[in-house]
């Protein structure tokens, strides 16, 4: 494992940024991945320096993939690299699965500081080591000055499925009940903040976290899970809408019910933004057994205790997501129609 | 699968071009997969929409990614799509793996054309059919104009090893000999030709081609097979010093016996360019056991008559690559220090 107190290994008064050639497959792209982002991500599968990683597995396999294009690349709360691996082990968890392999593909600007590369580097493999997985293959591109953005990230993950529930909108049947991780909105309202340029009393850091801890758990215990979907970009009204969507089924949720820190609303209201649309890098929708509900929940709430339910599934309207407001008025949630928060993940 | 007779199935006249919101979680973001690119992909595992693709699967597993920035997006024989698929199975194929499932992440810029996108999304699944594998799981993103240029793709991919070769660098031992599939450097030199708007007598086309039917075959006639590896950035030169640094032996090749077309000979020449450190996209180093060399060429050139024997590997000096020059003299092959093709796939 990387020396994390360790200087950047590639000597930055002689490369204080990233050059085409480092791209090239020639010796400054042998260099950056030997000397740089080999050692920092090491482990014997990425150690063979073969063109895949090669690994013996069994069983019911989940794989997926992001691009991360966040803007800024650090954030409270967070970064581009973290986020990289989080978004793609809380995608694999989503399908009920362990993570265990991920890859890492890097497209990064002319000109980026090796300092900024060497740093999201080391995020990242602080990120993963947490989450218990390991970058085993990966690839890095370098594009002229004006063609990119400082960088952007691809992460793809494999994970085992070792249960027997179907984890998926199609299992959503009407009665499930439907649970969050914990309170909405900070990703989403983090970013904007540093791109807006805002102070709030205290700083609102983002959600972002690995959330297979909190999902195996729901699944070792045997609660019957129906599906799972972490709330990200849309936030979680685009969530549900897609799962009503492709459940065929309403789901009715509760206003009141719905966790809103305080500062987040107060921040939400100043932009004009509405929380439920809000980007979230932490959180999760679960749709479970009625008869699990409480127990489902009393889980979620070792991990955050902001957990809650927030609804239930019904059958008289399918592809329909409607909220009961505190006052006790019903209206229809839709996805949203235009743009809100561009590059958030 | 997709009628590629139709037109863009998003309306042109509403959206002729990528928006930031197609990339935002909402609506229109939901469109774009749901009318173009999901149905262009379509199969039963990405069908199921859910986070991640789902399937059984047991054995050795080979997973890889690579990340396409080629420019320009459109050159004689192929494009990025096709460049992305098979880049990614061919990563697979180097393995010894079948290839089996890719992934497609997508960055796009605002302001791409539509059309274009929904070209090189018909490009994608017409690459993935003929290479016989799905694109099971992607993501979409979109980066504001500027900071982008067009599109990049990501794919990452997953494939199965089922033979006991153990095809890696370290597997390469003296008296092995080398082979390449056919002549090389005209990748590079057809991305050249489009961007120095270069003319040739007939237009020098891309080799970019799916490689797992050709090592597959090798693989099943019984071909002792130790390292295989395309020969993409760097070209063959920069492939050859990776393999033999990593597999601490001297690989000596014949200048004489490597294959390269007039044409592109010709062209190198004008540009000031080596063909031993243009990229491929089609043709592959492939290290085999001394006995089994003459059948392995004979395999190769059912697929391509220019595939040549070009070398064999010595334990003199670890981690060299030497040619002997056509008047027979000896010299050092080094990696590029510099800069020769940027951008190239």
């Amino acid at each position: 494992m990387a020396d994390f107190t360790l200087t950047c290994p590639i000597p930055i008064a002689q490369y204080p940024q990233v050059l085409l050639a480092h791209g090239s497959g020639g010796k400054l792209m042998h260099n950056l991945i030997e000397k740089m982002i080999g050692p920092a991500f090491s482990n014997p599968l990425l150690d063979s320096r073969h063109d895949g990683a090669v690994f013996p597995l069994n069983g019911k396999l989940a794989f997926t993939t992001d691009s991360y294009v966040v803007h800024p690349l650090f954030f409270p709360g967070g970064d581009i690299g973290r986020l990289a691996v989080h978004g793609t082990v809380n995608d694999l968890a989503m399908c009920g699965a362990r993570p265990l392999y991920l890859s890492a593909g890097f497209i990064l600007e002319e000109g980026l500081p090796m300092a900024t590369l060497w740093q999201i580097v080391q995020s990242m493999r602080a990120a993963a080591d947490a989450a218990g997985v390991q970058i085993v293959t990966g690839d890095t591109k370098v594009v002229d000055r004006g063609k990119g953005d400082g960088l952007f990230i691809n992460t793809a993950g494999i994970g085992i499925i070792e249960h027997d529930h179907v984890i998926a909108p199609a299992s959503v049947r009407p009665g499930d009940v439907l649970l969050l991780n914990g309170d909405i909105g900070r990703h989403g309202i983090a970013i904007m903040a540093v791109r807006e340029g805002l102070e709030f009393e205290s700083a609102i850091e983002s959600d972002t976290a690995p959330l297979n801890g909190v999902v195996l758990k729901l699944l070792d215990a045997g609660v019957d899970v129906h599906c799972l979907r972490d709330c990200t970009r849309g936030g979680v009204a685009s969530t549900l809408v897609e799962i009503a969507e492709a459940a065929r089924a309403r789901i009715d949720i509760r206003e009141s019910a719905i966790p809103v820190r305080e500062d987040v609303r107060g921040a939400c209201e100043m932009l004009g933004l509405d929380p439920l649309y809000v980007a979230n890098e932490g959180r999760f929708a679960a749709f479970v057994a009625p008869e699990d509900a409480d127990r489902a929940l009393a889980i979620l709430r070792e991990f955050d205790d902001s957990a809650a339910i927030i609804g239930q599934v019904y059958d008289d309207v399918p592809g329909r997501v409607t909220m009961k407001s505190r006052i006790g008025a019903s209206r229809i949630v839709d996805m949203l129609s235009g743009e809100q928060l561009p590059r958030i993940c």
